[in-house]
This record gives C-alpha cells, sequence and structure tokens, in this order.
C-alpha cells in the first residue's frame, strides 16, 4: 500500500501551470540529490538507507531486543531530538499513546534525557523502581547534555541494582562508530553498542538503530517497517510529478510558501499519530528554518483540534495551509448500534462504523476549511502498519530534502541549535567555555 | 505568590514609548470589559468568577468528588474543546502527565468524547474492563456529536455492569442549567448534575464544574485554585501598565504582531506544562482568530524541543515570538553528584540541583533567541501548586479579553467552528441538514 496524494481541494489555490513552472527546478533538485552535489551532501545516508543498510547490525538489534523483552519490564530509552521522537512516533502510531498502560506482554517503555526537568526524571525513576529494567542510551557524540546527565543517573540505578557486572549486559548504546565519550565506556565495559551512521542526521536516523531497537522491544516488526520504507524509496526516485507524490507534495508546499502561507499544520484524526507530528515538526522544521527562512510547522488531532484552533484555522490571519494524513481504516473499528428511545438524537449516527464516521467529518472540514480560504493536501492511506508507517517516514524525508533545496537551503545542517548550547555552557561553568562566559555575563 | 512579567529582553523590540502610545487604548479596553460595553459582553461571567461562584454548587463538586474516589478506581470524563483541556492541564502540571501510570491511591482520569477516533475508544473501554468506573459528561447542549456518542456508550458499559440503577448513581452530568437532552435526561434518571454557566465560554470555564470535578477526584485542592484565581482578580483589576502584568503582557503581544510576529510560543521547561500548552493554544486562538486575523497560537517544551523546533525558532524565518513560563523551583528537585572518574566529562554539572541548571538554560536561551531576534517575554513564578494555577488561568483568561478588545475582534465567540460542523451534520444525514447536503454533495 501506498500514500495517495489528493490535491482535489487545492484548485482554487494552485493553477496547474503553476506545477509545470516549478518542474524545472524539481528537476534540478532531483539531480543534486542523486548526485550528491548540493551543500550537507554527506548527510544523505537516508537516500539509500532502506535497502542499504547494516544487515549485521540489524540482526543484532533484533536479538537485543528479544531478549530486553525477556529480562526486562521496562526499558528506559535515553535520547533527545531525533534520538528519541523517531522511535516514541513508530511505537504510539502503531501501539497506542496509552501503550504503557494497555500493554502487559511487552516491556514498558520512557523515554529520558530529553529535558532537564527534575520532576519528569522523578516520575520515571519512581516508574522503575523494584522493576527489572535496561537502558538504550542514543547519542552520537555522548556529551550532549540532557542524554548525557540521564544516563550517568540510570547508568548508576542500574549498578546499584545489579552490581556492575550485571549493568554492563542492561545497557545498550547507540552512538558514533569510532569516537566520543560513549563510544569509549562502552569499548571499556563491554556494552553492545549500535552504530549511528555518519551520513544520517539526527532527524533522520529512526530506521538505524536509533530508532529500531526501542522499536522491536515494543513489539513491532522492525522488518516491515523497513519494507515499507524501500517500496517508497522506489516509488519516490521517479522525477514525474504525475507519478511521484512525495515531490509533489514538495511542490505544493514551496508554491504555498510563496503565496505567503507561512505555517503548516500536519492533521490527522487519530491521536495515535500526535507524536509522528512532533517527528514531523523537528524534520521540516530543523531541515527548513534557517537563514532567516522556513515555513514553520504546527500540527494537529482532529476532530479534538477543531474544538481548539478550529476557529483560528476556518476564520484566522490566512497564513496557514493544511497537510492531511487520512488512514482510510481504522485499527480497530466501533461499531455503532441503534438506541431505541434516541434519548441523545443520535440515532442518525447509528448502524456504522466509526471509522465511516471519521471519514465523513475529515471531508466536512476539508471542504469547511478550504472554503475559508485555507489551502488543504490530503495524503490518503488505506490503513496503518509497520509497512505504511516505513513508507510514511521516507515520504516525509525525502519530501524534506526536496524542499530545502528547493527553498534554497542545506536541509540537513542545524547550525542555530549551537547558540543555546554555547550560553548554556557558559553559564554552567564548562571548561573550554570561559571567554563565552565573561561576554554574556554582562548582558544578563 | 503572583507572577513576575521580566519585560528586560524585549528591550531591543519595544521601546518604552511604544507602551505609553498603547495605553490609551488599554484604558478603554479595560473600561469596555468593566462596563460589559463590548462585543460578546454576556460571556464576561468568568471575570468575577473567582470570587462569585456558586458555592452551594462547590460543595456539591468537593463532595462528588469524595464519592468517586471511594467508589470508583476509574473517572471517565467526556468532553470536547474547553470542556476537557482545562482540566487535564491542571491535573497535568500539577500531579503529573503520567498520573495515570504513578499514582494508586486516587482514580486514573481518562478523558474521552474528545476524538472520534475509534482506536482511541477501543482503547479507553480495555482500560475500564474489569474497574468500577464513574463517568462525568460535560456538554452545555448534549448534542456536541463527539461526546454525545461517547456517552452513549459508556451510559451503557455502566447499566451493563451495574444495572439500570446502579448507573445513575454514577453518572455525572454537567451541562445547561435549564435545556438541553443531556439536562432532559438526568432529570429523568436522576443524575446528579451541576451547571455550565451562561455567561461563561468553554475555553474560559475551568474554574467551573466544568473543570473542577475532574481536578478535585485527581487529588488536588480546588479551594486554593479558586483563592489563586482570586488573588489574580485582584491583582489584575487596576489598570496601570507598571502595576498590571496581565495588561502588560497583553500590551506586548499586540504590539509585536503590529511588527509582523505572527506566531506566538508559549515555552516552558517542564514536561508537565505541556497541556497548559494546548488550553492556552484554545484559549487565545479560539478568541482571537477570526475575521482574517490573530496571532497564530502554538507552544513547545524545552529543552526538549529545542532539538526539535530550536534551529527554527533561531534561524528561521522571524515571524514568531517567545513567553516564557519559568517555575523557579520546581515540586521535586534532583541533586547531582560528582562522579569519581568524571567519565562523562559532566562533572561540571555536579554539586547542584537540576533545578538550578534549568534556570541557567533558560537564561542561555532567552538570550540566544532573542539575539537572533525573537522577543522574549518571561512570567516567573517561584513555584507551582494549585494557587499559582489558578492564578496563571485568570492571568490568561484577562490577558485574552483584554488582546482580544485591543484586535478588534469579540472575544468571546466562535463562529466559524460551526462551518465543519454544518458540513458534518449534512454528509452524515443529520435530519434538518437534507438542504446543505444536497449543495455540498456536488463539491465532493
Amino acid at each position: 500500500m501506498s500514500i495517495c496524494l489528493n490535491a482535489k481541494y487545492l484548485e482554487n489555490f494552485i493553477k496547474d501551470y503553476e506545477f509545470e513552472n516549478i518542474f524545472p527546478f524539481i528537476q534540478k533538485a532531483h539531480e543534486i540529490i542523486n548526485n550528491k552535489t548540493g551543500a550537507g551532501n554527506n548527510f544523505l545516508g537516508w537516500l539509500n538507507l532502506p535497502v542499504n543498510y547494516n544487515k549485521e547490525e540489524f540482526e543484532r538489534v533484533v536479538k537485543a531486543a528479544e531478549k530486553i523483552k525477556k529480562d526486562s519490564k521496562v526499558l528506559v530509552v535515553i535520547g533527545i531530538g531525533g534520538s528519541y521522537l523517531g522511535a516514541r512516533a513508530v511505537i504510539e502510531a502503531l501501539n497506542s499513546p496509552m501503550h504503557n498502560l494497555l500493554r502487559e506482554d511487552v516491556p514498558k517503555i520512557y523515554f529520558v534525557g530529553n529535558s532537564i526537568s527534575p520532576t519528569y526524571l522523578n516520575d520515571i525513576i519512581k516508574l522503575c523502581k523494584d522493576k527489572d529494567f535496561s537502558v538504550n542510551v542514543i547519542s552520537k557524540s555522548g556529551t550532549t547534555t540532557e542524554p548525557a546527565l540521564a544516563f550517568r543517573i540510570f547508568k548508576k540505578m542500574l549498578e546499584d541494582r545489579y552490581g556492575e557486572q550485571g549493568a554492563k549486559s542492561r545497557i545498550y548504546c547507540t552512538t558514533d562508530k569510532e569516537k566520543g565519550v560513549l563510544r569509549s565506556l562502552a569499548l571499556k565495559n563491554g556494552y553492545e553498542t549500535f552504530c549511528v551512521p555518519d551520513d544520517v542526521g539526527g532527524r533522520f536516523s529512526v530506521l538505524t538503530a536509533v530508532g529500531l531497537l526501542a522499536i522491536a522491544v515494543s513489539g513491532l516488526n522492525v522488518n516491515r517497517l523497513m519494507e515499507g520504507a524501500a517500496k517508497a524509496m522506489a516509488d519516490f526516485s521517479i522525477c514525474d510529478l504525475n507519478k511521484n507524490c512525495c515531490y509533489k507534495y514538495a511542490a505544493i508546499r514551496n508554491i504555498l510558501h510563496r503565496k505567503g502561507k507561512m505555517v503548516e499544520m500536519l492533521v490527522s484524526y487519530f491521536p495515535n499519530l500526535l507524536l509522528l507530528g512532533e517527528w514531523f515538526k523537528q524534520l521540516f522544521g530543523e531541515s527548513e528554518g534557517k537563514d532567516g527562512k522556513g515555513i514553520f510547522p504546527a500540527s494537529a488531532i482532529f476532530s479534538t483540534d477543531l474544538h481548539s484552533l478550529g476557529q483560528y484555522i476556518q476564520e484566522g490571519s490566512k497564513i496557514l495551509f493544511e497537510t492531511v494524513i487520512n488512514i482510510k481504516s481504522p485499527k480497530e473499528d466501533f461499531y455503532i448500534k441503534q438506541v431505541e428511545d434516541n434519548f441523545d438524537g443520535l440515532n442518525f449516527l447509528a448502524n456504522q462504523n466509526m471509522g465511516d464516521i471519521v471519514q465523513k467529518v475529515l471531508k466536512a472540514t476539508v471542504l469547511a476549511h478550504t472554503s475559508g480560504m485555507v489551502p488543504n493536501v490530503i495524503l490518503e492511506l488505506e490503513r496503518l502498519s509497520e509497512f505504511e508507517v516505513g513508507y510514511i517516514i521516507y515520504f516525509f524525508e525525502k519530501a524534506c530534502a526536496m524542499s530545502g533545496y528547493l527553498l534554497g537551503v542545506n536541509p540537513f545542517n542545524q547550525p542555530g541549535v549551537e547558540s543555546y548550547k554555547k550560553n548554556m555552557f557558559a553559564l554552567l561553568g564548562k571548561p573550554g567555555y570561559e571567554n563565552v562566559r565573561a561576554s554574556i555575563l554582562g548582558n544578563i
């Protein structure tokens, strides 16, 4: 199954010839991507990853997941940004946002090291109490503050619980293949290690060991995930706007942005796609938001947020367009029965599945928002399993690369993330930042 | 304790005389609010609510909460938009986003009827299985599709489990004081009922029975919540920008918006404020997003989202400003110890609490973002308990009213929410919508 891009509701916003006019630039960007001649071209490892991944490591990841499922009731995943968003998005999309409440057959999975909140940290420590647990720490350098701090704490907890030797078999490091403090420590202590590839940036890394270990522990089929991504890789290798909906989507974004649409809202009708929205926001925000440019990425779950953001979308500032993910068949449907006395007047909804109602609400909303001058593009999928999620991931990754090049930016760097870090290290007194410290202390 | 507005980092963005220039309009809007002469003036019930609430009903809410805590392991709260966001925001802020995993001493609280996802519904049904539960259904009319549908389902579950009589003592209706199908049904069946006041809109209703029952069931002190709001009500009754930081905040938003800032991002450093961000988004988005106007409301949790949206904020399109909520003392702190071999190079962080690190990261980030030309206004609080949350709620509510009038809109209606509903009823074949149906079927 693949994505079908429904552009019918864009007719009032984009003329056919606009696609013709942008196509030469799509072709050029396609060349730049394939020939690896563009900015950031040493970070194109995700491009062929779905077929060109390290099979030996993949098998070790699957084996490690099996071990964790056997010897642990909890997996603590330590990582920030691209080192947790992808895995969490996939797990919630395919299991449930409430997987830790619902499932007893697989370890509970808690993501830490993605904030510096002591309250949150204390909560997770409580949830690990008296439960067998393992740790997957994910950090290319090993020095990113939030995950490094969390690892220090959970490593100590493991050593206190299982002894130094026992802890070693419960720590899995996903890090640089050669350098960095985490690699050194893993070598010294004999932790099992997996690799964050050099040519795959954090936000593009979910289909590497970065994302796959936690996904596999959650009981999902990582082979199918890769197969879906591989299918997308094949489908989106063609440079033709009528046959490649990934490029068409990139074209649509670019055209709408040039018409003044500053915000893209990724919309879906299923609460389990909330974190996919967060992953999407990092992917596009970090790839495009530079040099004073870029569409601001937002996301929403409908109909939930129609009752909070719906008013703004319908009648507020005309700076938005919506990208709607439509999953036609829900994982589990719910049949609505007639009620004899029709006490709530809802019998007009009866004798059908909720999934069918979702389809009608989606259509109703697209019509309402487009008539409110908010362009809507719809990405349609028949269902959502591992295969489709792998497919979607690759769809957005490639659309993001195409979009970034069309926008004239390097889609693969993130120089702006360093600004706060530099100040932070200075204020925290990290050795080597004495000069920055002196220069900013006057500004506080 | 109250909010201190730190405007130091706005100096490069707003000149002092700009506050003087806007002040006459603040004064006018202040009059319009107090004299109830503006658009939507029949929805100003929230203004004096913190002192002028129904004490008899408040006591019944507290008693109902005590009963639910005794006879139920789960409270299912049915409501959408303002009928769930406020309660959920308060519960997560003061307990934890993971309260249902962490706490065994109070009922688990699940919010349903806020989407039409069958997958989500099935998940909650599983979580109620074999557990004693009660239902609080919140809907002014009783006919809003999502909560009405959920109530039909959970009412049936209660009746199947406890019999028709038994179910009656487990259903709590928060609805219109006189009319509507939910009121009729409650009267007929003898359900305990609470009132959605006529003069308080959904997004302003968290401090009525709409929010208070669930909040009380979660173990929080609703009296302190009201006291905090009452303190804010007194503090923000003065029309002076130097003494009323609520009005100052409204002035800042308005000034920045006129300079082209189209997006406000509410930022905090604590994952437990994620839902407060969602509540904020509804409050401001629904109040201001009309007549083609309005700041687009967004929210983020740092440092988490510094690793996803940070790049965009720092170097992307200059359409953003940030409103930073700083809670100076966390609920529970965490002390970082030295590690002998300093294997991770993090000893520069040791011998201090994480709460202190948060303060430094916050400062570092504000400096980085303002130097990236993103204005930052900081709302500082010493700590976060029920009192402060009540205070914050009122702060934002009044700032929203002031902002809406300054923008020239009716801050209290939401006409645009009806557009998708009309189409939806037409497509779903609701009686009375036959003409709309005929007219839109051609457009699909």
